[in-house]
């Protein structure tokens, strides 16, 4: 039987190899080829060129590609690991600005060296692993929390819309967004789900439309300027969307057209819920007008995916990556800690100091 | 020197070759096809895959093939001769249901046939000719009087953002949505404007961005989902847009998005402005929800201009060409007659009534 896609891992330690290995997102749907990453600028270009894409499955590889990378620094000398060390991190953290699971994750590796500074770089590099494993252990089980949280929100035969991709393929299993669409899928709650095509690159239509029909979710794609017609229609009791940043004050980051999403939902009463592992709530950044947004080549517009040009020869675009919904067009973030509502300069605290509870607990 | 794509007429007659001549829409900008269209099947073709487009050049387009296949008929017998021109019209008539001026103008058409019924067929021939070349005539004269209402609405330096093309394209010169830009451009306003891609079928990047650049407009381009970015950032203080259909009560149907454009000018305080010449304001029908919405192939979505099928084999796609715009949406009702404002249901009698003025003192 031909393998699903839902069957392959998103992102993968090949530790024998020394490789970082990877579906290619940018060839999907047509082709699922996995590819092995083993140097800085290999592992930058698959953050760069979306082949691994979604915050958290950045943060995964970002972690897993900067062990990688401390494996090849030939010391025994903490101080010139650690130099070295540093100067990887900074090359790989450059690949994409907005999501801050990328820096979220590297810190994190980081932490490990100088918490262990006075160990052997060999055992250092053990820890990296391991910490780097953990990163990933936990994405799985954050996605299926919030999955958890997720589905308390919906009701069997829900229709959800969701955007971009938050899915599997944007983490290392069920998805932020997805998750409490999976866990319904498996209780038989029959959600009606709607996926916005997601230009200029497509990943709800390339990503998010596959992973949930392969796993036998009822789902239609839709372009992204549908979506008013969809909740006109009243098909659409929730939003479900992931995020790559949420500031303190719960403005959100996500791909861009979430908040186009957000004010027509807005206008037509239906709830909008950000899935948010905590490691994308950036509690340092205060609101969205501090979140630095990527902007990319003109050419994603114009021709990249196309037979031939679709737009006339130099013509002005504006390509930014990412926009900012403001949180009062949120009727929830959901966390594995439990949802936030507003007003979130609160309840986030609220999540980290559970958070902060939760792990002195284990 | 090369021609401009604004040198050549959209909907032209070809008395001479018993055609009608259109620029073949669907191959710009890559391409400048002027095509030749003479049988039923090619003028119904060319609607329905939008070879010729926007309500406005429709209804032209339907006034000249109409008068072309009248001619083809070959009977002296008036009763023999309506019957077929019946026959052709109904074929016209079903290539496109949501854009009201294609049944405008071959009513206007038939009418021409009713009222001079006692008349030999020969001359009522020439009687429809004369009528499909004034149908053109005023759609020149309700543009240009459109772009000077619209002009009123704006001042120099603004934003303005429109979707799909409500252009010279869509019309037979000046455009609707259009007109107050190219107005403001022999003016040297220096508007900054902001052209929707306009997914499925790209007008907004192939034919908007295409026309405003050849005209020297300062046009950038974005994807439909972008609308967000730049309102939230402050660089839109318009919206104008062209319609299909205005019911009575002043909501519009629309390419489709234009719903979403709407809510999210809405949650910006952006005003959006409908630019409709009467022909396309139908008050027969009573409000948004007596509009026929067409649904188009879902090829459209997932591969048409694509080098290869962007969404899995056999997904689920709803690919309405229209939305409908509600009329608490709508800052104004641009037309030919002056600016209707809310409520619609009064502001839109008193445009009609002052067409009704306006013809008797001709």
């Amino acid at each position: 039987m031909e393998k699903n896609i839902m069957d392959y891992e998103t992102v993968a330690l090949d530790d024998e190899h020394d490789a970082l290995v990877i579906i290619d997102q940018t060839k999907l749907p047509g082709t699922t080829q996995i590819i092995s990453l083993k140097t800085a600028q290999e592992i930058w270009d698959a953050i760069y060129l979306l082949k691994v894409r979604g915050a958290p499955a950045i943060g995964v590889a970002a972690a897993f590609g900067i062990y990688l990378l401390s494996r090849q620094i030939v010391t025994d000398d903490f101080d010139t690991f650690f130099a070295e060390f540093g100067r990887q991190k900074a090359y790989l953290d450059s690949a994409r600005p907005t999501a801050v699971n990328l820096s979220w994750a590297l810190k994190r590796m980081e932490q490990v060296c100088l918490q262990n500074r006075e160990k052997p770089v060999e055992e250092i590099k053990a820890l990296l692993k391991k910490e780097a494993v953990l990163i990933k252990e936990e994405d799985i089980r954050v996605c299926r929390a919030i999955g958890e949280y997720g589905l308390t929100l919906v009701k069997p035969g829900d229709g959800i819309l969701t955007h971009c991709n938050a899915g599997q393929l944007a983490t290392c299993k069920y998805g932020t967004a997805t998750a409490p669409i999976y866990l319904g899928q498996e209780k038989g709650y029959g959600f009606r789900v709607f996926a916005d095509e997601t230009r200029p690159l497509l990943q709800g239509a390339r990503l998010t439309a596959y992973e949930l029909s392969s796993a036998g979710v009822d789902v239609t794609l839709i372009c992204d300027n549908m979506s008013g017609a969809v909740m006109r229609n009243g098909w659409v009791n929730a939003v479900f969307v992931g995020c790559d940043r949420v500031a303190a004050n719960g403005d959100t980051a996500n791909k861009i057209g979430t908040s186009v999403v957000a004010a027509v939902a807005k206008r037509y009463n239906v709830p909008v819920y950000i899935c948010a592992p905590t490691s994308t709530i950036d509690m340092n950044t205060k609101t969205g007008a501090d979140i630095k947004i990527e902007e990319r080549p003109a050419e994603e517009v114009t021709q990249m995916w196309y037979k031939e040009r679709m737009a006339p020869e130099g013509i002005k675009v504006f390509n930014p990556a990412f926009d900012v919904t403001d949180h009062d067009l949120i009727a929830g973030i959901v966390t594995e800690y439990g949802i936030a509502r507003a007003p979130y300069t609160e309840s986030l605290q609220e999540i980290f100091a559970k958070k902060a509870n939760g792990q002195k607990e284990d």
